[in-house]
């Protein structure tokens, strides 16, 4: 079966190897007459590219993109919108060495398993440079749920050892951007930039916990039984390279909870139903209740013994 | 969208409300010529039936099946297979005191928010009550992978505050039966057993960990990018009801060791290719490497202030 | 692959063996709140049912159906509406000549290679009662689609060489019910029903043609490309047992028309923008026009060399 | 509902406009390890290309294309295939006057119904220029299909009022290629190019039959219910611009036989069951059976009142 693709309504469809000549896209079914702000997709392709500091890996790409279809004059047509951006950083011999060897907790081996080849010429479609397709797909959907007055905000919570407490709502997210490893606690967030600058040191790197917040969805969104909302939502994901868990509203520590601390009980905000805790993570049998969604995942570091590089590109 | 069909090559579609006639399913896409152990359904099913102790919900019912197609003689046939469990124990009155408020950390309100109405007699569809339909289907998809010799695990490694070590390879498996809170070490189990008890008398309970082991999967199984193998297990297991998260390999603990430590070196073992650690939990790139594959979730607990039932049905 | 689901938002899948122990499916996707009349279900299954005169096959079920869940107190819930019809005159017997013998233009041989085995208990998954299924789905589809004021009349335009004139809009739809053929041409419908009789004596039968008109479609409707909306209503037809055509609006015989003739010219009517011809058959593009949409489709006789029995069921 | 998907296991999307910078697709499902000839997509391709004659439309466009992911040294990679095609000849000024009038049985007043809007340069989504990246697709799927055994041909079966025999066995498939209307009967070809010389000094058109055979499938090949072979044949047939009907095997006509004069008897040539004649066209309970697989569609004019161009592009 074909893997390439997310969605139902709002479908994205990603293609390209990290060292091909463009990576890109196609998404179908966003509505017609939506207005696109060019400068939005550029920002977040830009928040996502490797290279920003000394911390991540070296390889510096602008990632220009550029729109085939389904965009005329800055608005949607309904039709889809296919996008390509360009790999202009080629360089297949740097990796001539993994030729000759399977790098430890990459896809090298189970590619070469599957389809009876690897590219060698870095990870190839297995590359965490496959993401900058859902960043752009993503900036689309965001301008989309921004029209309906759904706000999506994620930092990292933690590195390595240093983590940040559970409660999202403690934390001002004005300054996520305001250091490099984009956790809002300044005092944390050194800590883990000096962490991982000695890990980078020795050669080493270590992996980290992003948490996401969505505001003001609307209750009766998500579908029963297999498709509920934190299902769908989990699977996303899971599925991002590195990805080794997901957990949302009150996660694993909740478990712990007995059914009297963990109920979110039901009352009366004016005319609007709330519940006075949120457990729940916003999320109640799979459909949304109105209150914030929120969930955690968990992000393992890789290491190549071969060449130093980072698992991310 | 329709959020009843779970898979693709083997598809499960299932139907029922708790306290409505019957539930039951339809899968599609078995193979033709698997010869179906009616006795396994059946064990399947009463292992997942509450009412088995005086810990988990009083509700206590049989779970007959009829097979309406697609097993002839005991044997597949290559047509869906339809199925119906009978809901034995319809009681509506019971339920009466729901039509006035909502349940905390229940489905009523959002099912009431999405479809404009709620099924008071019991939970209706969003009852845990529907997971006895996957059961079914597990059952009958568990033999087709025993066929290729895949064997599959799963026991409760928390309960509360009370928890297993992580290391699966230490469980004895033949242990997980013994008792009913299907934990395999005799010790914690008492402990767990209890708790929940003393719980009980309050008239609370509390949510748990279960832990599940795949063994002997084939590499190159799984997809690229968006159905990564894990992302497909994640939702899976996301979509049950009261699973608040979902990890595998190394899981979130992982995200705090470093690259060094956390890679998984090839060697080979005879002719085959293995590693020498599994934090990877048998999937890389989210196709399987041939190492055993395995996850945790968390359950939580849910809790009926009207009437002191547990969530589960 | 599976085969035995149709649609996406509206969704029904269905199981059952002609001689198994009963028929039915599944409706996923149909919005809650919608009225059932269950004597609109009784009424459309009887229509289908065989043996209502000495023309069709001689087997003859009530079609008593039973609805297991999605519909309370005559009401969808917004829940899968299951349903299964019983199979009275299960007749292993009958056909046991069967096992001997591949019946030409039936499904033995094909299943026999697809699926290793065949069920010789009448034609198994291929048998033409699997349509009793599509009968129910249409019913309550037709419930819904008459709630937003769409009308759906079908009726038979040929009989072996006898065929009405292609111009439905002089065809009083009333009159369809008043034969047993449903042809609204009662001085054909005689010569029909002549032909079959004689054919009938002589152990043989012919094929037809069906024409169905849908009224009142919004324009709009469709999707492009690759699921147009006449695409969609092709494969549906296709899809039916014995159907080995479909043409909608001008149809084959529009083919040899010159653009100048093929073109529907738009007009104003009112407010309305419609077309002065209707050769487009209400679709452009794969999307409605809010013009009648009209098509029809042939079903090719069957015969069974070993018992007479004609290949419907 | 997002339109622009063919396919499950080899999954075509497809995009762009008749005047945006390109078209393109997506191919997602190829299995790794195909060897591709370039020149076979380029030949089908320029097959396709209007403009090769004075009778289709002036426009002329060499329809060079790029693959972007997918293959790597002329062998796929099990990756998905990303390809673009230029739209070198943009003319959006020659479009200016559709500006102000729908034009009749194109697609511009449905598309206004149903995205608010239109693309006035050209049909732009709507243009038959999509089918490019159908035929890329198709030229990519051939060469598959050709490693097992598979054989497709087409050819031009009618034009206005010129048809040839029903009988594609009497048909030589190499003299296909040796006429500007591809029909392999020389003497009728010639008639069919001065008819539409004739039309087209009058600033007329007309419409035609095309017929497909494909050769030497194997038998078990389709689903039964609604994915049958010939149903998803029919949509796919029916999804391509101005095709209004699609028929197989012993079609329309074959709805007046006898059953007796229909039905293929089964007979025994040497190991292989084989059918002596074949009005089943090669599928029978939505399976494949060994023989011949036949289809024809019709397609109507179009014909532009506003500049005389033809429906096609």
């Amino acid at each position: 079966m074909a893997g390439n693709t997310f969605g139902t309504l709002f479908k994205l469809t990603t293609f390209g190897e990290s060292h091909g000549p463009a990576i890109g896209g196609i998404i179908d079914g966003c509505p017609a007459g939506l207005k696109i702000d060019a400068d939005i997709i550029l920002h977040d392709l830009s928040r996502r590219r490797p290279g920003q500091s000394m911390i991540t890996t070296q390889r510096n790409e602008p990632d220009d993109f550029e729109i085939l279809s389904g965009i005329y004059q800055g608005v949607t047509t309904g039709s889809p919108i296919a996008f390509t951006i360009q790999n202009k950083d080629q360089r297949p011999d740097d990796y001539a060495a993994m030729k000759t060897a399977y790098r430890p907790s990459h896809a090298d081996f189970t590619y070469d398993q599957k389809y009876g080849h690897r590219d060698h010429r870095g990870s190839g479609r297995a590359s965490a440079r496959e993401t900058a397709a859902r960043v752009f797909g993503g900036a689309i959907a965001r301008q989309l749920l921004s029209n309906s007055g759904i706000k999506i905000d994620a930092y990292v919570s933690a590195v390595g050892p240093f983590k940040m407490s559970d409660n999202y709502e403690l934390v001002d997210f004005s300054k996520i951007e305001s250091n490099i490893v984009r956790c809002p606690d300044a005092e944390l967030a050194n800590k883990m930039i000096n962490y991982l600058e000695e890990l980078k040191k020795k050669g080493d790197t270590t992996g980290g916990v992003i948490t996401c917040v969505i505001k003001d969805v609307p209750a009766g969104l998500g579908e029963p039984v297999f498709d509920k909302l934190h299902a769908d939502l989990g699977k996303a994901i899971l599925s991002i390279n590195a990805v080794h868990g997901f957990e949302y509203g009150s996660g694993f520590a909740g478990a712990a909870m007995t059914g009297s601390e963990h109920n979110d009980l039901f009352k009366k905000q004016g005319s609007k139903i709330v519940t006075s805790s949120n457990n729940s993570g916003g999320i109640q049998g799979g459909i949304s209740n109105g209150m914030d969604i929120f969930f955690s995942c968990c992000i393992q570091a890789g290491f190549n013994i071969n060449d130093g590089a980072e698992n991310s590109e």
